[in-house]
């Protein structure tokens, strides 16, 4: 029997789409923008094109694929597969695109959020092969995670389990975009970096920053502080090395928490280089209690940009009953 | 068929043990001093001796008792059913005590430690009935907590789960008896109020709190500055309502990254009177992210003194395969 599955991962920006045999194999892939602004029947349509798409690539009849995983922007109610307002998808309100997306593909279709899919793929194929009881942490504009507990994803009561950005780590520290102060992801994302470099700038400081950001204070990012921390600027490391540290707290409170075997981190802050994960480690291993941090195997993602496409296959081979191996 | 249980709450201070039939209906209750300081040959003679009162009053032969179940302090292993080297039980250091009970006795044993028995406790007969992912939060000289997910008690890799008097909460904070500072129980438990208060005294203020203490600045405890606080002292209330305000921010971070849907909350501190409970509830609600707010419950214990000793009737119900009722 060869049954095939498709993984889909909706991004703000893109989306991926790959067809995975019963093993998790990737048999053809393809990505194209999201264009969200157009709204969600246009993005809805243009997933439908990308799975006939892969299909078709693959050469392998439509009736051979049993279930299309999808991984969205929350929040989203993964039971009913309503996509409620996503903050990264503009004008999406209570879209049930888990029910429109089978009516357009006529394959079952299955939901879940992009954190939850991408600590699910990480779990399967990447670098949380072997263990039991594994956080997945992204850290990019914002930081979100994904908990999986004796192998399955842990949602708690309302699916809404995994938002450690918010956890306090400085009750009076900086505004985050939630609105309240001192929130983790206020503090070590690629946004508060941002933030701080521009705080630096505001202040007639961070020369060396500003330069990459071609001397528009309007356009410094992450990649502007990484860049001239990259080049040995001191202000540069500075930036990165306290964002760091204050992951390595957020983190440590999850292992103290938790007393996870498998801490799988990803997202693109964690390119800002060595100085970020070193910092991020050594506050870590202060922060945690001796034998949890002896519990624990800290890694970077092994699947890169591809753990939520492979959640998504993964969540979609489950579905249809293939057993995968954890190993 | 007539089967019973022995239920052991083994604390720094006293033994409680109580016979309780398959429903977890308690039949007789003993409690003595636990005398931790002769050791723990002595203290396992001690426990024997209880078990074997408690069967005599209840008038059941030694034959019914089919296990006993028994929460010690920490660390602990689960699994082999040593006792490492708990702080509350001085001396201990590698202690057999679930062998050492079964041989004492002859009857077979389960040990955990005592928050996560206090969780199951309040999951089975106190407030946490109903609920599906629960978490117990216990506030006294320490903080601890125990972890319910899907109905059953979550230990994490090493056993050491619910460590969450070592969440990082203000890093520049106050020293914690771990070493580190700015924990959560440095700045919200019945210590860190009593820590306060002494300062408050080196600086010549807190003559109210000083009172309740003899005018002893060495007996400066939590129950000094609840009771200043009861009698209108503004400087206790304080005290009270800012370790308050941390613990609302480490049940935050709780409700945020697991999203349970009922906490439970123990220990001797909440017996601090309303501003403490009052001012946690005040930041737990403005520090949780609105949709998990609103899955969770925030309820006090239903059972006292007695979740630990309730939480130890469970677990040995649940390993002589008595099904309970969680309603």
């Amino acid at each position: 029997m060869n049954k095939f599955v498709v993984g889909v991962d909706l991004g703000g920006t893109k989306i991926y789409t790959a067809l995975a045999d019963c093993r998790g194999r990737l048999a053809a892939e393809v990505w194209v923008p999201t264009g969200a602004r157009e709204g969600p029947e246009a993005v809805i349509g243009r997933i439908a094109e990308t799975v006939r798409r892969v299909i078709q690539e693959a050469g392998v009849g439509p009736e051979a694929v049993e279930a299309i995983g999808i991984g969205s922007p929350g929040p989203l109610d993964q039971v009913t597969g309503v996509v409620y307002n996503s903050p990264n998808l503009r004008g999406w309100i209570n879209v049930p695109l888990r029910d429109r997306l089978r009516e357009a593909t006529g394959i079952s279709v299955f939901l879940d959020n992009d954190a939850n899919l991408a600590a699910l793929g990480e779990y399967y194929f990447g670098a949380g092969r072997g263990s039991v009881n594994m956080l997945y942490v992204t850290v990019s504009t914002g930081i979100g995670a994904g908990i999986i507990i004796d192998g399955s994803i842990y949602r708690g009561a309302g699916g809404g389990a995994g938002e450690v950005g918010h956890m306090v780590i400085s009750p009076g520290g900086p505004l985050c975009g939630c609105g309240r102060r001192g929130c983790l992801e206020s503090l070590a994302s690629g946004t508060a970096m941002a933030v701080r470099a521009a705080e630096l700038v505001s202040a007639g400081r961070g020369k060396a920053i500003l330069r990459e950001a071609g001397n528009d204070p309007g356009a410094l990012t992450a990649v502007s502080v990484a860049r001239a921390a990259g080049a040995g600027d001191p202000e540069a490391a500075g930036i990165i090395s306290g964002a760091g540290a204050y992951l390595g707290m957020g983190m440590a409170n999850l292992i103290n928490v938790l007393n996870p075997d498998r801490l799988v981190m990803g997202g693109g802050a964690l390119e800002s280089g060595n100085i970020f994960w070193d910092s991020m480690a050594v506050e870590l291993a202060a922060r945690s209690l001796g034998p949890a941090l002896g519990d624990v195997t800290v890694v970077k993602s092994g699947l890169g940009g591809k753990s939520g496409l492979m959640g998504a296959v993964a969540m979609a081979l489950g579905a249809c009953g293939q057993c995968l191996p954890n190993e």
